[in-house]
């Protein structure tokens, strides 16, 4: 087992049951006392911590932009750079073919085990406990959250997204509305011309529903990503 | 504005600032100072307390029981009924439209309205006074959790909701499959037979895919309801 007393000092908390972090730390492909039931736990508290933040830092703002904010905060890419941040890869168990194929680079696994490591503090300690350690790993993220005009919408990135891999622009169509007037319902397909993917969003107009086919599809090209390893 | 006094009370919390239990109860249709910044802070902190709860009193089931227990827990439906079970939709706040065409009966109109209602809660006390305002409200659902094997997944629920209308059931088709041994995408297609509506789930194995399009497909087909009013 790796120094976990440097870990334990990194994210400003020592354990009472240090098997908790232990289990935190375990990818099921190690074994039977896996992360998962720690990373749904970790997971929630990380939501309503960021969700507290932003709602008190972002006074003005509206709803959709509390959660753009805190969407932007807790996705996998941000969860994986904390965790490279405080180098939790190397405390990683995995199993023998993901340890083979890298696991411990890989953002999906970075990003599960940080959610779990959150639910092992909250349950070693109390929820004020958790949300110090939250708040302290994401400070800088927090106290440099992008205003509205910057933080990009989800055809934005796609477009980004894609423009980055010289794929061609999606096309946007409108597949059907319905329901009456002030209840309407647009039906949106998002597609991209190199590949057969197309997703569809929903919503109550039709710039919305828009958007939610190109977050559907930014989902659908994450998920895509070879390893997505990128540190 | 009616008497808040046994709002309270039904809730088992009395409020320092009552504008804040106002604000709760505003919709969007009545005015600037409406709900929706204290759902977005409710939503995550009923989120967590009753991640919380399945956690500990479901020691021995996996994340995705567990995942599936919270969301029959914090669905739209659920919130609803408990709203109803306190009387809720007589202290709405509603502008002239969805005054008329009976928003206070409505269950998005409720649900999302409850869910202000414990960011209120939490925004006027601490987190563990809104934890208990919210198993309080939640006791008889919590002590009277599903077993697993009569936990529904999607495509049962699925089934179950388009025969209930006597509509036809869908079909599925694997779109395509993905990536090397043990890291392989597929990403399956819901497709209803008596419409043009179409789901796409994507997962490690076809059976998990089938359930993710079956989700998408009851989360659309429950957003196009009219009304959805049933209390």
């Amino acid at each position: 087992m790796s120094d976990l007393e440097a870990f334990q000092e990194q994210i400003g908390y020592r354990f009472r049951e240090v098997e908790r972090l232990q289990e935190a730390m375990t990818h099921r492909s190690a074994g039977a006392r896996h992360n998962e039931r720690l990373e749904f736990l970790g997971d929630s508290v990380l939501n309503f911590v960021i969700a507290h933040e932003v709602f008190h830092r972002r006074l003005r703002d509206s709803e959709g932009t509390l959660s753009r904010l805190r969407a932007n905060l807790v996705n996998r890419s941000s969860l994986a750079a904390i965790a490279r941040e405080i180098d939790l890869g190397s405390h990683l168990r995995l199993g023998g073919g993901e340890l083979k194929s890298g696991g411990h680079r890989r953002d999906s696994i970075l990003a599960d085990a940080m959610e779990a490591v959150f639910g092992a503090v909250y349950l070693d300690s109390d929820f004020d406990t958790a949300a110090q350690v939250i708040t302290g790993l994401y400070r800088p993220r927090l106290e440099s959250l992008p205003e509205e005009v910057v933080l990009k919408d989800p055809k934005t990135r796609l477009q980004e997204a894609l423009q980055s891999t010289r794929r061609p622009l999606p096309g946007y169509q409108v597949l059907d509305v319905r329901g009456r007037a002030h209840h309407q319902k647009f039906r949106v397909e998002c597609r991209l011309r190199d590949s057969d993917q197309a997703t569809v969003g929903e919503a109550g107009s039709r710039r919305q529903a828009e958007q939610r086919a190109a977050q559907a599809m930014l989902l659908e090209i994450e998920a895509e990503r070879p390893g997505d390893a990128d540190g």
